[in-house]
């Protein structure tokens, strides 16, 4: 860290490592997804058009962030968020496709179903799973192999169906769930602590397996994570209610027309923005031990309920 | 081996080692995916189905096939079996949706998407692909970590946009393409190198990783999966024109119906038969450096042209 940090507030840090990691993730996955010269070129541009260009970064940021806290190396750190960032991307393909979510706008541009067609769809998310395994398991990611395996492991375990599809499954349940019997705070937490809090313990865990650092000294990374994770989920709900579809990028308000329940419906406007302010607190005061180390991943707290998309 | 071994033909062994294979597969994913006692429960019924219960387990079998020929650890060899299956099952499951090949039948029973709904086919796809990577990963796959990333990084590439993925891909297109500019030989060569080679390549090149067999002393048996990988492609177009729908378990005579080139339509049925015998022989040239060991794998390479589904 150069001495003219001292005077930049985290934000404005957080403001320039945001807007880094969008050109080097856009870098990366631009070597990652190169068009070949045959059939399959369409194929490959409908790959580039779902990774490339948008986003917030979020989960590679996490990866960043945490990697500060052990000074590890950037490029490899780059290479865990390419790995979380593709099976993040792959999910929402899957995810806004008709028999799932049926949506048209992600990240402000037609959903890949939408720019191409459903099985190109399907299959791209498919294929950008797999990318994420063999970027992991390239030796290029870290120097041991043990390491590489448990990042493997843990990314697999966090994105199946103890995991992101496990939270997705209980999403498609409460759809279908009978209007005198909603989904109550413990299910909806449950929901998120699968779908999106699984993929966040992973980015906030993998650098700590990086720096070898042993299960029992990651309790306070875990508790930033699953904190953080749910202020992101509950900042989501009240941008689903308040936000700005503009901004956002992809159409609002579809919770509370699906007529799910969301820690807003659950808790009212008031009391979910409480909360999630009280998981920031929490979040930051759980990392506070690695001082300034811990400078990015406090700011990423902060932002996560601050965003506008 | 033992000696009553010497009067058992290859064929008698191969049946009886494909009866064990059934039920271990069947075994090891009962395992794998228990039923959670939460809304999940439904969805983890519907992976049961995709993969518990049905199928002709070749690509298990080629990994045991060619762990044989180093003497390797049958349940580390079923680990890695059960993965590649479960790659085998999600594209299954995946190929099967409306949007894909849009089929009602396979392996004799409603396609998942029939059985339960578009949406948990999609994820139970999704879920198979994770399971596969967590699974190799796991150290009891094999007690090298650098065997089993190269494991990882290996099935990753045989199953994304360079191997199975890009197979589809090509084959989607094949649907596509002018009628007056169809497909030639080299085109639906490559086709099924991808689709189905990459993957049959994985199985056999995983036991020699595993066995610490350098690359460049694994050419005999890439030329063996080369080789069977064709052959089995040729038999199943064979099937698609000649077979019978009831044992096939599945939709015959798609491909023709759908227009699509394949090695019959381009080869004739009789020099197709000729090309699959003459392939076998030169799999079984390839390994018959290895003796003995390599039984299994002779057998498995006639079966594949004799199989009747």
């Amino acid at each position: 860290m150069s001495a003219g940090n001292a005077v930049m507030s985290g934000q404005e840090r957080l403001q320039q490592v945001m807007q880094q990691m969008a050109r080097d993730m856009d870098a990366a996955f631009d070597v990652a997804l190169p068009v070949p010269d045959d059939v399959r070129g369409p194929f490959a541009e409908a790959m580039r058009y779902a990774a490339i260009g948008g986003g917030k970064r979020m989960r590679p940021l996490l990866v960043r962030g945490a990697g500060e806290l052990f000074g590890l190396d950037q490029a490899q750190l780059l290479r865990v968020g390419v790995a979380v960032e593709a099976v993040h991307i792959y999910s929402l393909v899957h995810d806004d496709l008709p028999a799932m979510d049926d949506d048209d706008l992600r990240r402000g541009k037609p959903t890949v179903h939408r720019a191409y067609d459903e099985a190109t769809a399907i299959l791209v998310g498919d294929a950008l799973q797999s990318l994420a395994f063999e970027i992991l398991a390239d030796p290029r990611t870290h120097k041991d192999a043990a390491v590489r395996c448990e990042l493997v492991r843990l990314l697999a375990h966090a994105a199946g169906a103890n995991g992101m599809v496990g939270g997705q499954v209980i999403d498609m349940a409460a759809e279908t769930a009978p209007e005198d019997q909603p989904f109550d705070l413990a299910t909806v937490t449950r929901l998120q602590q699968l779908k999106t809090g699984a993929l966040i313990g992973f980015c906030i865990e993998a650098p700590a397996v990086m720096a070898h650092i042993p299960p029992e000294q990651r309790l306070g990374l875990r508790g930033y994570a699953h904190d953080i994770g749910l202020a992101f989920q509950i900042a989501d709900d009240l941008l689903d209610v308040e936000g700005d579809a503009d901004l956002a990028g992809k159409a609002l308000g579809k919770d509370a027309a699906a007529g799910k329940q969301t820690f807003v419906s659950l808790l009212g406007v008031e009391q979910a923005r409480r909360q999630a302010h009280m998981l920031v607190d929490q979040a930051k005061a759980h990392v506070q031990g690695y001082g300034d180390r811990a400078e990015l991943l406090c700011a990423l707290a902060d932002y996560v309920i601050e965003r506008d998309r």
